[in-house]
């Protein structure tokens, strides 16, 4: 099979190949992934981020079958532990699931969340572009957020969602300082609890304070669902395309695009410069001396580091 | 004022200035860290880590007062987003701990989650080093659990606790995957509550699972606290010690400190070796040429990655 190709049309098992490959840090993903690249660039990346037990996965599971009704073909990365997609949660979601299963318009991706060679945001950074050239229009990343590598992979998505559950209280003040920052729309969900328009008031005050003084700015907006019984859906979907639209119309979203690109290059170039010095340096007496000094040590890793780099790099 | 000799002494002015130059990438930080390094390697570290509001805070409080009670000398570093240490909750717990901030004994630094040129794992550990350097023989990394960041986080410490809260219910299921497994440790808090034996049992067989096939290995005790109250916290620090000396006896504590030791190193050399690299490249009108094609889409950044590295490092 040329993977390449029958990625581009659209091959699921081909797909499915190319990500693992890269996850394993395969090198041969990489030239596959070179061939791939012209052909990104199209998908619409989205984020949805919460804590566990927010229902995430019914909610995604929801926002699937309301673009799929929109004629949109879908792919999904999973990287939540908690997340059915992923592997961690309970059975009756896993099931549930399995409804888009047999859609060729639904790819969904777990990816493990840990043991990664490049670091799970670069795997999945990796992933969407694979989906993205196999010409899904819409890209959903699905994480636990609260982790630095959670909103370093929410980064990578143009719109993000925040999902919060009534009843979180003093929670959500916590959250301030991470996550709020981060969500270009709010989503209530469980929202037939108690609770609910106490959440959401909570919400609107503090987003207000960080649009305040920006009159051009995005107003997120605060959203309730309940995805069980699949409510509330049609306008979490509106509310994506209204905020891509204020993206593009300022221009945010190009400027989105390219920060996004220049930091997964710098990733990249960290992750390989680090395999070729320590492919060089390993099995090196000299290398091996370094090292025993360090577990003895007589020698500090900072001056270590230096050293070996510039054996490899030469002075500055 | 000499920071390195100020440090070594305790004092604690030096101890947060060097921190601080570390933080901001200083690279006289460095150069300090490398004279404080033959003075590391003594302290006993512990993590602690869990969901926002398991009240991780208040029982930090009250470990320290424990350990100040057996005369130990203890060093906090919170990179909790949502810890009063690190400034992200509430003002009542903010004031609560004031009460270590009089006494020579503690010494608290709160990380910033974000902005950290070499990565809050790196900062974090930078802390570390230096807590050990000025003589604290307990050092405390307070994080929340779920994201890959935070479990490199914990990776640094000797031992680790997990702090959980009754009411979990279906939750821990969701933990399974990614929390449970770095726990040494479990501690459930707020243990008055109603459900909090439920949450325990659920703790102790899923535990089982974990340990059932290897009799020597260590089996993570599950206690209860009601920190407010002031309730089990001797038992939790005598269980700190107990697996400190179930890993000396067994030799995983030297695995697990050459194991982090070597962690740090590469990492060190990851991040050096992209500051050398950017640092030559950057200005030139060959690599802006290269950023152009970037953008453009023209190159991916996988071909850009290697040209740059061939530049500068030669073939491999």
């Amino acid at each position: 099979m040329n993977y390449v190709e029958e990625a581009l049309k659209g091959n699921q098992l081909a797909g499915a190949r190319l990500i693992r490959l890269l996850e394993e840090g395969d090198p041969q993903g990489i030239e596959y992934l070179k061939a791939l690249y012209p052909h990104t660039g199209r998908a619409f990346i989205l984020g949805l981020t919460g804590p566990p037990g927010a229902g995430k996965s019914t909610l995604v599971d929801r926002i699937i079958t309301e673009l799929r009704r929109r004629d949109l073909k879908v792919g999904v990365v999973a990287v939540d532990p908690s997340s059915p997609f992923s592997g961690g949660a309970i059975l009756g979601d896993r099931v549930r699931m399995q409804r888009h299963a047999t859609d060729p318009g639904v790819f969904v991706r777990s990816m493990a969340t840990r043991g990664h060679l490049g670091g799970l945001s670069r795997a999945t950074g990796e992933a969407v572009l694979v989906l993205d050239a196999m010409g899904y229009d819409v890209i959903l990343i699905e994480t636990v957020g609260v982790g630095q590598d959670e909103v370093e992979i929410v980064d990578m998505a143009h719109t993000t969602a925040v999902v919060c559950l009534p009843g979180m209280g003093d929670d959500i003040q916590a959250m301030k300082a991470g996550i709020l920052e981060i969500g270009d729309l709010f989503i209530v969900n469980k929202a037939d609890r108690p609770g609910a328009d106490e959440v959401v008031k909570q919400l609107q005050v503090m987003l207000e304070m960080r649009t305040a003084h920006d009159e051009d700015a995005w107003r997120p907006p605060v959203l309730k669902t309940v995805a069980v019984r699949n409510e509330g859906i049609p306008d979490v979907v509106d509310a994506f395309y209204a905020h891509r639209d204020h993206q593009e119309r300022t221009g945010i979203l190009a400027e989105r695009k390219a920060k996004r690109q220049m930091h997964f290059f710098r990733e990249l170039v960290k992750e390989m410069a680090a395999e070729r010095i320590f492919g060089a340096a390993e099995g090196s007496a000299e290398y091996d001396r370094m090292l025993e000094g360090l577990r003895a040590r007589q020698i500090d890793p900072y001056t270590a580091a230096e050293t070996l780099l510039d054996q490899t790099l030469g002075g500055r």
